[in-house]
């Protein structure tokens, strides 16, 4: 039968989602640990396949399992053997069909970011950082261009292997956050290092080394040489992922650092 | 001329505030950098000596420099050479009888837990965990007991160094908060592990596991045998540390995880 998780994890402990032969992927330690509850190999398959740094609050997976188990066994008996910086946090039987990535209706995006002149310690690795105060209006102004199917090749990183450039962005928000910066992207899917490449850019508009109108020449000229400099992947958070909501898959909790209190 | 100078800090990165043979301490690793930065030793003092693991947000510390600086240089060439888990926030030049330590008038501690099934990933080390919603009500009701001066032999560390066990609890609150419990507690000092022991007991209360009654009665006992067991250091932070206001030190800004939005 096929199972979806729903997952956590901190992305600084991993080389990223995807599979590595050094076994350094998130991918890598969650199949060992479904491999030693299942007790053969199992491949899984990721809604969002997150760069190394980046972290997930509402990762969605699935995979085709030879035994059954009840929803919060694969709770326990996957968080027993996994690696603390991921945390399993639901379990679902879904339909054969199901796909974690290809049934996904749209992904939701966000960066946190701290405007002060002295970078964050105990946040470290958990924000983005900017050594100047930034202009929220002016940075809001310039992400409501991007809103809307564009080809995003300004900001396509050249290692992308999608076939298409062209994405739909369904929300772009920009605004202050527990005294962080928090960038908001929801769309059907994303381009390689799309956010980051889109976050730097509003970031030099922010910082008044471009203007707002900058936002919109970049989008138009589709050249990546033009935007600026892919931002750390530090504040980055896949923050949630939907699906039809007749699968009725169980609801991530609202996460502390990124939704609280306003959702 | 004595300097003063704002810290914060991630516990996890290091084995405690106190300096110790391997270097492993944060004082260690800020006394390192300030003798690069003015060229000699230098020897500081902090306001709380917290515990391996344990964070601050706000760490007040001083020393006795044999050079003079500007203030935004002693931030600036002290963070250079800092491990980034640790930084410099803000620098003055304060009175030759200012001290750190015996100066300050109170120190707030907070305490962040995580009461559900899972474990958090993305705040793991940043956060304590109970693995069942507690009742906050009751810990409030508890926590009131514990109000005043007080013989807290109760929830002092065998370990303890400390001349006399009577503290001066001058706030104590438990409140929902993003999502998490949140504890502050604010006395004129603390005993060694004290709010680790007190959370640790209030955890019981609001699990269910003892009455509301039984703080008042381990309070009066004066016996650390019927406490609760030490609680986890992750979650955990110097929040603040009250100086006369007649020295004008610099403001902490607030911090995103502890402060925001209510303070």
């Amino acid at each position: 039968m096929r199972i979806a998780l729903g997952l956590e994890y901190d992305g600084t402990s991993f080389c990223g989602w995807q599979t590595q032969p050094s076994g350094c992927a998130v991918q890598d330690h969650l199949q060992a640990a479904l491999a030693r509850f299942v007790g053969s190999p199992v491949e899984i398959i990721a809604a969002g396949r997150t760069d190394a740094g980046v972290h997930a609050a509402a990762q969605v997976i699935h995979f085709d399992s030879p035994v059954k188990r009840e929803p919060h066994a694969w709770v326990r008996g996957t968080n027993t053997s996994l690696d603390d910086a991921a945390r399993v946090l639901w379990s679902a039987e879904v339909p054969g069909d199901f796909h974690a990535r290809y049934s996904a209706r749209s992904r939701t995006y966000r960066y946190l970011l701290v405007d002060a002149p002295v970078a964050p310690a105990v946040l470290r690795h958990r924000a983005g950082w900017h050594h100047q105060a930034l202009d929220i209006e002016a940075m809001r102004e310039a992400a409501t261009v991007l809103l809307g199917a564009h080809d995003f090749s300004s900001f396509r990183d050249a290692q992308c292997q999608a076939k298409s450039p062209v994405r739909d962005l369904l929300e772009a928000r920009v605004e202050r956050w527990n005294g962080l910066v928090r960038f908001t992207f929801r769309a059907n899917a994303f381009l390689h290092h799309m956010v980051r490449n889109v976050v730097g850019s509003l970031v030099y508009v922010g910082a008044g080394r471009q203007p707002v109108a900058w936002m919109a020449e970049l989008l138009a000229a589709r050249d990546r040489r033009l935007a600026a400099p892919t931002f750390s992947p530090d504040g980055l958070y896949l923050a949630a992922v939907e699906y039809d909501p007749a699968l009725a898959l169980p609801a991530f909790p609202p996460h502390p650092l990124l939704d609280f209190p306003s959702r």
